[in-house]
């Protein structure tokens, strides 16, 4: 392993720049930390750029067995002192590492039975992105489509609310009329939540394969993707509450038609 | 209305260290911002102690309503410079109000038919609390019972993340050993959600009155508290994703009890 000591060593700026988005679009890179997620993108067959490891962190078995799928000159030993320089959390993780963004083209998805896909139209807040991230992943959904003007889901917070997930899921961007071009040619159910309906989500039958649309977190749905979609529900609401939290309701929804799958 | 222009007003000071929960507690008072959450709290019938209001905030027909519920020298005019140093907000909104904490008491709630309680163990996060206070509302929970060190509903950041439900559902906190106490002597369901049972969430049958028992964001319900369940569930995890976020789950599992409302 390398050893870095110094927060003025070119690499470090260059990772710790990686929490900005500009940054991260230039050096098409973006990064994880702490045992646990790196063990997931292991388990998931990512392999990363190169990791910094503390020397109690590069102790740990997870580590190690990172560590073991990149070249010699791409490990780096560093101090906690360093990773809390670049890290973005509160108590920095003993490991981190970066990784190249894997983004999928639409035009080759051919939704299959069994799948789940879920849609996501100008979605503003990265913690609610990487949640929902982790949500799909947990209810078995096969990734998310993100389509027009959505936050960054490689971005420090979406990754880290992810919980490693993001390492899990397959994703894509897209433009809304390239969306709806590709929808219309297939024969799939596209449910959209939307307040513009009474239908309880209840009362619709469901089929995979199957895509759930959910709008930015104070619109909705644009009317547009909701006259794209060939269903549209909504959840009862019996309190003083107007709405839910998006990811609380795309959790609600997922595991919905993810009783699809038993 | 009373005029405030100086940001070294005594009165403004107040309110500013209610971001902090030693303040809070020694004033026995919190703040709400935003038009929208003042016009649920007033729906629901709090009146606030005082209001801050801009001028242009105190020309919406919302924020009439609510100065109309308290007396003259209980409003203030300030300018919206003076409401950004206060609030903790980017973009402050043009009326905030404070209002007294209400907690009611376990001993005295006797839960009958139709009646869902969420009890929380033992959480961290602010943001966590006030979306399940959020959906608790919107499901038709009656409320929220906190058990042990919970992070405090009446935080700036968890009223905010209730998007006004805190006025909407009622709150109690209880030690541990006083809660199973308290739910011995009842005889009525309660759902722990754990990791440390393979019963499907949707293999159990539930009824009115329920208690929904979550424990923290790390460790999840305390031993004792999940012996004190009379179910425990697992929602299915079928990717990589070791968990929910904890707000997710309790949206889950609150809107597959609230068919019991139907």
């Amino acid at each position: 392993m390398k050893v870095i000591t110094s927060a003025a060593n070119p690499l470090i700026k260059d990772i710790k720049a990686l929490a900005q988005k500009k940054y991260r679009d230039a050096q098409q890179r973006f990064y994880a930390e702490g045992l646990q997620v790196l063990g997931m993108a292991a388990d998931c067959g990512w392999v990363p750029e190169l990791v910094l490891a503390s020397e109690e962190g590069a102790k740990h078995k997870v580590a190690k067995a990172v560590l073991a799928t990149v070249p010699a000159d791409s490990q780096y030993l560093v101090t906690q002192q360093l990773l809390s320089r670049v890290s973005a959390r509160d108590n920095a993780a003993p490991v981190l590492a970066v990784y190249k963004p894997r983004w999928l083209k639409l035009e080759s998805l051919k939704p299959t039975k069994g799948d789940i896909w879920v849609v996501l139209e100008g979605i503003k807040d990265p913690g609610n992105l990487g949640t929902i991230i982790r949500t799909a992943d947990a209810s078995g959904a096969k990734g998310v489509i993100l389509v027009d003007d959505t936050c960054d889901p490689y971005s420090v917070e979406a990754v880290r609310a992810s919980m490693g997930s993001i390492f899990g899921i397959q994703l894509m961007q897209t433009k809304g009329a390239a969306f709806r071009d590709w929808l219309q040619k297939q024969k799939i159910q596209a449910i959209g939540t939307a307040l513009q309906t009474d239908r309880d989500y209840r009362k619709v039958k469901y089929q995979t394969p199957v895509l759930l649309m959910m709008g930015n977190e104070q619109s909705g749905l644009s009317t547009a993707m909701r006259e794209a979609c060939t269903d549209l529900v909504k959840l009862p609401m019996r309190g003083t509450a107007e709405s839910l939290n998006l990811a609380v309701c795309t959790g609600i929804m997922l595991y919905e038609l993810n009783k699809l799958l038993d």
